[in-house]
């Protein structure tokens, strides 16, 4: 049975909402999505929350009385509340239906299987959240295997970058690593390295991409250091018509992810 | 010769700073632009502040010493202060070195001349100012000729929507049109348009896209109107590999441009 809530001091609303600071998601491994279509792409991804927060008024919609039957089949915790506390947990002005709290999950390099997917996106030092998330969404759509983190990338669990991916948080493996260990990890198989790179010659419509083909975005202010550019197998810039000589970073990566898809669909 | 102003509590201060609510942009017809980047672009593409706050100690830094030349050349008002306002003015955390008040300009459609260019953007009812901001800089990156705001937009002179721009703002022609208007307006001379809908049946790399070609993209949560979907001359759509049904709105226009400035280039 759902446990009500509905006191703002209460200790389980004080700590879910402290969920928002990376500090607290890092000491309790937990990150918070919301929203039905999120939750819902989570639970059919084959991840139910550990909590599951719901408004009162919200509890006959199909897709909420799911959740809550799953949720709890799994043992997890339900609890019925109020606008006002779900909008606490999320900062937003119009509180979704439904906050679910979900553990973390990172993959280790060599958990990855590379052949299970033609397109795999890196992200070098990339800081903003909803670009990040924007990218998952987008590896969701061109089927891609997953993002790699490189370097200081802003937390892909941040509410904003959850928010962002629309749900292909729980579609997408996620990994971090350093330089060198993906680099390493990278020569051990097949896989094509494309950066794109304000320094490149090649126009990215130039090169035949082989699959699997890795596509490396840099920082949205810096690019990628020069010495990762090196380690490239390619280098590749789009065609610049105007007077700005780059992309927003999670576009940028789109139009590439496409162009490769787009080839390996013409076979 | 610049004055200096140091003082919080200042007149022109609390003025500027209430250019960050679109209430106080409306009735001043100004708007904040900030950073060296964005301000230098602005000045190459022929606007000058009306209004220019530097940080003290940036005043030798060769485009800051540019930017104030021309800005006094033209008559504008050069202030001198410091750090602590500046953050004030931006909001940011880590404010710009430099700050300019421009004056808000819209093109009405009848002043487009659209065989300027070979794609315009078109966006209805966006609600983001990321993506607003991000659509600018797609458009300035494929040499569109502006972007044409239908309903019920968000600001494009808002702050985050100009820092999104990365000085785009300043290069594309923006304009406002109720759709029907729009729609009239198009049929009097050549033009393409082009919706993304996930309701199409054709892949977006199958037609060919004559010049000009309007892009077309709805809201980001509902997409377009279906009436609006009727008036369109191609309703395409991008492979979805992925559980996901939607790309970020600015990610599919971007994807959407690159294709038809692909298919440009190719002759």
């Amino acid at each position: 049975m759902p446990r009500e809530i509905t006191g703002f001091s209460n200790e389980t609303v004080k700590r879910v909402r402290s969920l928002r600071d990376k500090k607290h998601r890092r000491q309790e491994g937990l990150f918070l999505a919301e929203g039905l279509r999120i939750l819902a792409e989570a639970e059919e991804a084959g991840f139910l929350p550990e909590m599951l927060f719901y408004a009162r008024d919200s509890a006959s919609h199909p897709i909420v009385t799911r959740l809550i039957a799953a949720t709890e089949a799994a043992g997890g915790d339900v609890i019925e509340t109020i606008p006002d506390i779900l909008h606490k947990l999320s900062g937003k002005e119009n509180p979704q239906a439904v906050i679910g709290v979900y553990r973390e999950r990172a993959t280790p390099l060599s958990a990855i299987d590379r052949a299970s997917a033609d397109i795999w996106l890196v992200a070098q030092a990339m800081r903003d959240p909803g670009n990040l998330g924007t990218m998952l969404r987008t590896g969701d759509a061109v089927g891609a295997g997953g993002l790699i983190l490189i370097d200081d990338c802003v937390d892909p669990f941040s509410v904003e970058a959850v928010r962002a991916s629309m749900g292909a948080l729980f579609t997408q493996t996620i990994a971090t690593a350093r330089w060198a260990e993906f680099i390493a990890w990278l020569r051990t198989g097949p896989g094509t390295l494309v950066g794109t790179s304000l320094n490149a010659s090649h126009d990215y419509q130039e090169p035949h991409y082989p699959r699997p083909t890795f596509i490396l975005t840099g920082n949205e202010a810096r690019g990628l250091p020069a010495d990762y550019e090196a380690d490239c197998d390619l280098l590749v810039k789009m065609p610049m018509l105007g007077k700005a000589d780059s992309l927003n970073a999670a576009v940028a990566t789109a139009v590439m992810a496409y162009e490769v898809l787009n080839q390996h669909r013409r076979g």
